[in-house]
C-alpha cells in the first residue's frame, strides 16, 4: 500500500484527499485559538489559494463541517460570504446517530440502552442538587395533560419533556447525545405508538409517570427518580413492542 | 469542471442545498432497506443524473458520509468505483466530538463528566454479568506493568485499556462514544502527563488502580468497580491539573 500511495501521490498529489487538508487546517486553527465561535472562515477562493487545493475540495470540507454543526454557511458568494463558526453540536450529532442507526452501524438495542443510561444519569443529577431550572420540563408535562392531543402531538411533547430534562442537567454533551439518540429512534417510537390498540390507556400511564418523575426530582430522591425513568422508558418499549422484553 | 458546476448552479434552484438531496436519498434508501452494509452506492455520475444535482453536490454529500463513517470511497473513477456502505461509526463520532471540543461547542468539563458516566456504566455492566471477554483489557494492563515504558507509551496502553473495557461491554454506541470522547480530550491528557513532576509515582498509582478495577469486575462487585473507576479518572485529572477540583 505505501508504494501504491506513493505512486498515486507522485502522479497527482492525492487529489481525493485534498478536502482532508482543509479539515485539518481548520481543526488546527480551532485548537490553537486562531479560530473560535463567531469567527468567519476565509472565503472558499482564499482557502483554496492558501492551502493549494481545488475549490471543490474546499467546498467538500465545508459541507462536512456544516453537517457536523461546526459552521453555518452563507448563501452568497461575495467576498464576505465566508462560513461562520457556530459550534452547535446538537444537529451534527443527531444526523450522525440517525444515519448510523439507518445503516445498521448502531443496533437499535444499543441505542435504546444508551438512551436509558443517559436518562438515568440526567434524573439522578437533577435530583441530587438544587438549582436546576425545570420550568420547560414542567410546561411540557402540563401541556401533555390535555386529553384532546393526538398521539403525534403527545409524542412530540413527550420527546420535548425528555430533552428539557437533559438540557436542565447542564451537560451539553449529554443533552446533545440524548437528543441525537432520541432522533435516531424517532421513527421506531412513532411506529410503536401506531401499533397499540388502546393509545388512551398508554397516554394515561405516561402522564402519571411524567408527574411522578418530576415529583421524585423535586423531592431530591435520586434513586427513586432513576427507577421511575427506567421503568417509564422500558415500559413504553415493552407496551409498543419496540423492545425484546 | 468548476466552470460546469458554476453554470449548473446558476441555472438550478437552491443549488447550495443540492447536497442535502443526496444525503436524504441515501438515508431513505438505508432506512427502507434498499441499501445496507456492504452494498455499493451508484457511481457519482449516476447519482448526479438520477437525482438531478451537479456532480460536485454528489461529491460533497459523499464526503459527509465518509467522515461520518457511513461509507468508504474508492480511489478510482471507473464504473465500479462507487462508494461502499461500511457503517463504522467509531471514526465519525470521534471526528465530530474532537472538532466540537476544538471549537468550544462542547466544554471540556462536560466531556470529562460524560466520559465518567460512560466508564462507570461500563464497569458496572461488566461486573454485573458473566460472559464478557476481558482478554484484551487484561493484556493492556499486563503490558503497562513494564517499568521501562515512556509516559507516551504508558498513556497509549492506558487509553487502550479503557477502550477494551468499553468494547467488552458489548454496547457499540457506548464504545464508539467513549472512544470519541477519549480522542477529543487526548491532547489534554498528554499535556497533563507532561506537567507532572513525578510521573513514575503516578504510573505506580495508575497500575495499581487498573489491577483493582479488573479484580472488582472479576469479583462481580459492580459498586466497587464503579467507585474505583470514578476515583481512578477523577484522581488522574486532579493530579495532572486537568480538572477544576
Amino acid at each position: 500500500m505505501p508504494d501504491n500511495d506513493a505512486a498515486a501521490s507522485a502522479a497527482a498529489p492525492a487529489p481525493a484527499r485534498a478536502w482532508r487538508v482543509v479539515l485539518e487546517k481548520i481543526e488546527t486553527d480551532l485548537l490553537e485559538g486562531r479560530l473560535g465561535p463567531g469567527d468567519r472562515l476565509p472565503p472558499e477562493r482564499e482557502l483554496s489559494t492558501t492551502l493549494g487545493v481545488g475549490r471543490s475540495s474546499v467546498r467538500e470540507a465545508l459541507r462536512v463541517l456544516e453537517v457536523m454543526g461546526l459552521i453555518r454557511t452563507g448563501t452568497g458568494s461575495g467576498p464576505t460570504s465566508g462560513a461562520i463558526i457556530t459550534a452547535t453540536p446538537r444537529g451534527g450529532l443527531a444526523a450522525l446517530l440517525r444515519l448510523q442507526v439507518a445503516a445498521h452501524g448502531f443496533p437499535l438495542e444499543d441505542v435504546v440502552a444508551t438512551r436509558l443510561l443517559f436518562e438515568e444519569w440526567i434524573v439522578r443529577t437533577l435530583a441530587a442538587a438544587d438549582g436546576h431550572d425545570l420550568t420547560e420540563a414542567r410546561a411540557a408535562v402540563a401541556a401533555m395533560d390535555d386529553p384532546s392531543l393526538t398521539p403525534g402531538e403527545f409524542l412530540a411533547l413527550d420527546a420535548q419533556f425528555h430533552l428539557d430534562l437533559a438540557d436542565a442537567s447542564g451537560n451539553v454533551v449529554v443533552a446533545a447525545s440524548m437528543g441525537g439518540l432520541r432522533a435516531a429512534i424517532e421513527g421506531y417510537v412513532r411506529a410503536g405508538a401506531e401499533k397499540v390498540a388502546d393509545w388512551d390507556a398508554i397516554a394515561v400511564t405516561l402522564r402519571h409517570e411524567h408527574h411522578r418523575i418530576l415529583e421524585a426530582i423535586d423531592a431530591g430522591d435520586a434513586e427513586a427518580a432513576r427507577t421511575l425513568v427506567h421503568d417509564h422508558i422500558v415500559g413504553y418499549y415493552a407496551a409498543t413492542g419496540l423492545s425484546r422484553g
